[in-house]
């Protein structure tokens, strides 16, 4: 009522398989029918609604832009610059997701909603490169202190596979007998006493995040209804 | 314009001197003298600025209150669950900021703001104990990764005072030698060459933070005028 438009939008990260076979971090936009930035692709958002939480708006608008279900929901920032719309005074609260590998194979039914890697935006909408980047900021400062890996991979993951999402995420190599004694040491993981099935002759035991231990996750301010 | 009043509140905590001569982690709070909750104690903020960058509204709105300048100001949270007022939605972007030693000795004129023991408030207005539960659990989980305290010290300080600030802010001794180590290992602090003047045999060293080095302190986004 002191004229600001209030809005709510996410960031969206996902493991994708790039025509190589690699997977590759990435983020759903959506590209802008109307001005300001017609034709420009922003992220996933729209209006706040008086009746619902924040938190549940932006689980609503990224299932009605993108149908996905988000395994991770954090807020990630409220940015409210008084230039960054060209139009009106719009303060965004910005929510960042993760959402898991089978979840990210979907492609969009809309041609103007479309999967990018994050690290090769084009020029979006808004402010929206900067919110990206700090998005990713916190996305690899978070996946050194918490346990938010296994929101990209499901219920139970390989070692290897738990390495790979760290690899792609943090963009380097990690050397795997270290990378298996910090998380053995971090006592974040417990085998589950199952193993990946097929035809091996060693096949690699399956993990699972011990949720009795008490890690840094979203801290004490968990949205409702999500994990 | 969606039916949402957009707010900006702050906590602010501070070092302050009790009776007995200890110093209590602190918070400044503004008595309500309008409904709702007339007569309870609120953090200090109001009504967000068409105009005003969220940061420089609350700390315009926490000059206006308290007179205090903060030495640190970063943005806590928005809180916005649809029930949190009880007269209509309100959103509130929430800041958090530290203030030094000198500055928090002020007593306010103003009998509608006073300083109250962070870690034993009344029941306060809205949400806004959540909120300084939320503060707290940042603040404590922060000193232990950044540099931010010395912005309740000033710009040098003896490794004693830093200590102490440790102690107090998370509420139990810590071993003066260990902490020593921990604090060179970290190479965060350096010696200024100075000591502490006055007539003491072995006057203590007096050290400032190292800015050269990289620590996480505000993350990329740190409001433009407060380091």
């Amino acid at each position: 009522m002191n004229g600001i438009d209030l809005a709510v939008s996410t960031v969206i990260f996902a493991l994708r398989p790039a025509p190589d076979g690699h997977l590759v971090l990435s983020i759903p936009l959506v590209r802008r029918v109307r001005d300001p930035f017609e034709g420009r692709w922003a992220l996933p958002g729209g209006a706040a609604d008086a009746t619902e939480s924040l938190a549940d708006t932006a689980a609503r608008k990224l299932a009605e832009t993108t149908g996905l279900a988000p395994a991770y929901l954090e807020q990630l920032y409220c940015f409210g610059e008084p230039d960054r719309s060209p139009v009106s005074r719009v303060v965004s609260v910005v929510y960042w997701a993760l959402v898991r590998v089978d979840e990210a194979d979907l492609t969009f039914a809309d041609e103007n909603v479309r999967w990018f890697p994050a690290d090769e935006l084009p020029q979006l909408a808004f402010d929206h490169n900067l919110i990206v980047d700090y998005a990713l900021w916190r996305l690899r400062t978070k996946l050194e202190y918490s346990r938010i890996a296994h929101a990209f991979l499901g219920p139970t993951f390989t070692l290897a596979a738990l390495r790979e999402v760290h690899e792609i995420v943090l963009q380097r190599p990690l050397d795997p007998a270290n990378f298996r004694r910090q998380i053995e040491a971090s006592r974040a993981v417990v085998p589950t006493g199952e193993h990946v099935t097929g035809g091996r002759h060693r096949p690699p035991r399956l993990y699972r995040y011990d949720t009795s231990v008490q890690l840094v996750d979203n801290g004490p301010l968990t949205p409702a209804g999500v994990r």
